[in-house]
């Protein structure tokens, strides 16, 4: 079980190396073995074609957040498949993605995430989906 | 039917509000009814932690392709669920999209899309997805 | 707020007239607004080639579930995507399946649901899926 | 690459193991490496509650095919995820599918299938599917 501060530490520097995850501005806000919570801050440049966020930032929230909670238990990952329900427009100052490992395995990670806004009633989700890792070292 | 270049330039006129689609640099390629090519020039900015493109961004390329697919025999439209399967890491000069329809539906419209290079062998998909969209008007 | 016995009652007959729930013994075992719960036996005619349960028979489990969820705030509705993760082998003497609504509309009702022995402890789940229902009346 | 008859063989004798696949009637039509085509005959058994294929059995044969695909290029498999997307209600004499895989792995078999009916137009297609398969031997 990792400490969470090296945890936390371990997950960041990962983000840091991915240059999109940089460009978004994507922080990772708490993490434990398992889990993971990422925000971002709602810039300009995020939207789709009425203003809502862009589908594939919503992909892009919960596809690393997966890998995130998957990479909590284990080294690195690559994305095998993931896919997203998308059940109402997303609209916030900041967004917060929430994922987390449903089964852990040697050669496949089940993970699960959802994506509300920061201040929005718990049951008012954006998005939810779901992932499955495959460790590579 | 629409018209070939009436199809493209609206294509592009939505592409060109989505102002994540500008960042990204997407281009509308080629469309027909229920067809649509994207392409996608790599930059920098597009990466995952070890240099491939990022699976957002494939997310993105996949389900922007199957909404113009969706689109070009519809109105205006809103993703409801996507599914991306990465098959191989997405590294390349220019990455092409191609979406179609499976389904054209009142209520839900069915697609399908495959991302590769542009000069890879067309065996050598890196992602294949699908996506129902929803008609809004 | 449909009143509880006489939604069971509803998915019961519902379950009575699919041929092929009759034919599992699919029992309808609770009902309440937007979830159920069911429960089907183990019998010897629902293995896979060695003897775990049907990847089929557990989306059927999956797929009756979420859509008796779906009915439980709506009329008639039809499956239009459902996906399925298997974690691990199904091996129970009964299974069972409880399906939820995540979001409810008028056009696609966004459900999900997850398999388990009835005995086996809450976090050995075998599946877990989602299904999107179309109301169709 | 496996002789024909051989692999043919092969599949319905793992077929013939499968006790809920032998209570179905599911005939493996053809099989070559990486493809195959099964066929099942309309019975009062499989219906959902108005006579459609009931959505679980259109998955057991999408994944059945899936499974077979990948199991022409491998050993013994387990299905890890399916998705299904019913396209419109499947009513047929006989029911045909054919899955093909799409990209082989070593540790994760991508594939693909398609459900028609017997003496259907090729483009009226019951419902698509893809299903990840992992090899266990």
């Amino acid at each position: 079980m990792p400490d969470t501060d090296e945890l936390l530490s371990r997950l960041r520097d990962a983000s840091n190396r991915a240059t999109f995850n940089t460009w978004l501005g994507l922080e990772v806000a708490a993490a434990a073995a398992g889990e993971v919570e990422l925000r971002l801050g709602w810039r300009q440049e995020f939207g789709q074609y009425n203003g809502f966020l862009h589908a594939g930032i919503v992909a892009a929230l919960i596809d690393t957040a997966c890998g995130y909670a998957a990479a909590s238990l284990s080294g690195a990952v690559l994305t095998s498949h993931f896919a997203i329900r998308c059940l109402r427009p997303a609209v916030a100052e900041t967004f917060v993605v929430r994922a987390r490992v449903l089964k852990p395995g040697r050669l496949q990670i089940f993970t699960m995430a959802e994506l509300l806004g920061l201040d929005a009633a718990p049951e008012k989700l954006f998005a939810v989906g779901d992932a499955i890792l495959v460790p590579t070292a």
